[in-house]
């Protein structure tokens, strides 16, 4: 075996360090198990991150750590149930994350890939196609171009519809993605207080108004509003916000500032949040080219940074083995997040969770 | 959350009122259970309407109306089973109405939606194909714009086929889920004899030369020739039948009757069928834009419509919350009667019936 | 039911008398079970044929027969577990033998067929979709044109991989499958020593060191150098063999030949293997016009043939309901020897063997 790569001479190697299992525990010992606000969430269609509460989205982010840290699950609530993954707009990392969750739980997928091969592409209204999947599965998760899309689709729907993202507009499971990282990272800024040392200033690299990702994830952290010094954007665009959407962010109490200059901001921030897509016009665009992060960018000890990927040049894989890298941990949290909120909208949480009959 | 859509300020709601559960429970109150029938068709193919008797139509009518009315299957007859899905003519709704049947009976699923990725492409013949199916599945559903494909593939095949659509020749289980839906509102059209005043007048608007759905529906219809006083094909085209169709369904008794004018028949027809699409010469082309419906049209009182979706313009959406539409319990039952179907051809009806060891 | 296709009047026939249920019996009875060359195979990348030994083959084949002459599984032993099915260069034959083996054992399956909606397109790291595979399936299949994108992926892979095509370079599960249908034609050949009247010629119509298939092949082959008296490469290009190829091969006891001739050869090949596509600079081309083998070819009595699949022309139908066809049990066998694999590579050995807990 002497032409054998030394990379095929052993097992592969469980040596993912990112992610401790010592993290979803301390979360988990963090937050009292509470049914009620999920019961809430039975059989509703998640849209917006408006949608969502500070005991929601706690109770969701325990329960995605009680998946995280249950390594074979006894029950598996979704056995015979079917998702329906229908993406107009390609993806294959959103979507992997929600087959993998759904299958994870019993479940059965069938994936839509190719818009070209749809009735829509043939002219087929979208209330048609949610009439069709109304009959044919018992959830739907749907990623279009458009941000009208999937309110369409509501109106005839009668099984629960998970926003993937749409248009500009949101994409609410990738912000519960990144605040399940985070609050991994700290569950003690989930508090309703939170001493003034220990709140973290947050920079997020991105365009509020040009990208679903970064609108979701604001209305999410206005939720949690105490926990912030300071929520900083970090922009080179003229405009960063539609009407209003500054405005109810700061009204839930959430400071925001907007800079272009990512250098002197770098040093005071303990979060940093940043994406490599923005949507313009009708074309993605990337970011300016100043706004990228590598190992030699002056990053404070202990600030963490938050990636949804893929990424592009805006993040430097030399960051990839220093304590800074916690995109990796935020993906691996994507399917059990993506868990936590399917088993929730399908009226299954009394099989993992200890509620009353 | 005041800018929260009012959408989303509720769950999905269960409004389907379309296909109300007295309905198939009506008809599997009329018909006697008796699995020979069933038996007979057992790890056949079915590629054409003609294979199909009175009594066969009956039982998978009765034993899809047993679906519909069972909220969940204590057992999965088709745990461990493999479905190839084969649509090298791209379809959404007939490729996810087996898959989903497939999955419900406990059944995994191995799709092929990309015609250009396939060995077929390179040049690989149909019975190469089949002969592969053999090895990784257990049942394959074809759907292919070829007439011929599917006898090609028969040839070398030792699982059962499914025709999903052939060209411009048979699409048989679109005709019997058109046929659940005519016999879930007139369980006793299914009689051998109908009195003259319960039978009823049927429109089909459409080419039966050209669209399979239609040729596989009159070749249904056929069997059941007492219920009907007559049936209208309503049509444009100069040419409406091959040699012999005509004849055939009329030697069986079915009374035929050609006309282009859909106003003066309208008031009269109990029954519609309208279909969106005619395959002429080598494209789709609408039909007439003189043979539309929408709730201005003269419907008679009582009288349902069935339409095998996608539409077109040819239905007004107006038509959907009225009486009239049946199409949307058409679509529901598409999932059942495949169930029905799939289970005989596997051979697994005696974990859902009783039948004699 | 005059008009019906005599086809349609009965139900498709079992009737595969190519791969009798007795030959894989023969091969299970001839080996004797040990598990433990397959134990060192866990959680292993399978990527080249040089990782395997003479132990590990026979065992892997001897559980294939075992899978074969098993009718159904009591234990499912990959129930929960997701294979990731990543064909960024098509092939319909390799992925569903693949998905099959895994659901049979019980499984669930993600498929990415579409290269141009992954996020490798958009310009993402192979190591980067590797992290997303980590989190989101329990093993990874890739087929990829380039010869190096699998040695990528593993840099970052904590999930078994296997190689389903890699360039020019190796298909080793296409290789196991060629070996295990040798071995069920004669599990004798599997002997350390093979007296002399007992060695097989065997003929490979193909290119070695373009061909990934032939590569991988050979390798295997001079794993059980013994059974040989000769292996002929017939072939009309100009070099055959990269450095030090044919020089390893032969090392390990291979006695190689090459020759332009098919026809001279043909009388005393034992075993012939053809395969259709040879890669060529940045195409596939056809083999030359004179490689063909067809009922007419001055075969041996008694010579199996061996094939890949698809096929072009270079193996006529006329051959396959000859003595010769071993290439649809060579096909059939695919899903067996895969299932062998997974359950190795995934420890789930011990629920089919006999292994100490």
């Amino acid at each position: 075996m002497n032409k054998l790569s030394p990379q095929l001479r052993q097992p592969v190697q469980p040596k993912d360090w990112t992610a401790g299992i010592e993290r979803p525990q301390t979360l988990l010992d963090h937050v009292v198990e509470d049914p009620d606000p999920l019961v809430d969430l039975s059989h509703r269609p998640v849209v917006s991150a408006r949608q969502f509460d500070r005991a929601k989205t706690m109770q969701l982010c325990r329960l995605a750590a009680l998946y995280e840290t249950t390594p074979a699950l006894i029950q598996l609530p979704l056995t015979g149930k079917i998702l329906i993954s229908a993406f107009y707009e390609p993806s294959t990392r959103t979507r992997l994350s929600f087959e993998s969750a759904w299958h994870r739980l019993g479940g059965d997928v069938m994936s839509i890939t190719d818009p070209a091969s749809t009735g829509i592409a043939k002219g087929e209204s979208l209330e048609d196609v949610a009439e069709m999947f109304n009959n044919y599965g018992d959830l739907v998760v749907l990623r279009d171009s458009s941000n009208e899309a999937v309110y369409e689709m509501l109106e005839a729907l009668r099984i629960p519809i998970i926003n993937g993202g749409n248009g500009t507009d949101e994409h609410p499971t990738q912000a519960l993605t990144d605040l399940y990282a985070l609050f991994k990272w700290r569950p003690d800024l989930m508090g309703e207080q939170v001493p003034e040392e220990r709140k973290v200033r947050m920079g997020i690299i991105g365009v509020p108004n040009r990208m679903r990702t970064v609108r979701s994830l604001l209305l999410f952290l206005s939720l949690f509003a105490p926990a912030f010094k300071e929520v900083v954007i970090i922009s080179e665009s003229d405009t960063n916000f539609d009407d209003g959407q500054r405005e109810e962010l700061e009204e839930a109490g959430l400071k925001l500032r907007v800079t272009p200059k990512l250098d002197t901001e770098l040093p005071e921030l303990d979060v940093i949040y940043i994406n490599s897509i923005a949507w313009v016009g009708d074309s993605y665009v990337k970011l300016g080219e100043r706004l990228r992060l590598s190992a030699d960018s002056a990053l404070k000890d202990g600030a963490i940074i938050l990636h949804p990927l893929a990424r592009g040049e805006e993040l430097a894989t030399d960051l990839d083995q220093t304590e800074h890298n916690w995109y990796f941990a935020q993906a691996r949290g994507a399917v059990f997040i993506r868990m936590a909120l399917l088993t929730t909208l399908t009226q299954r949480i009394h099989q993992v969770m200890d509620t009353p009959e």
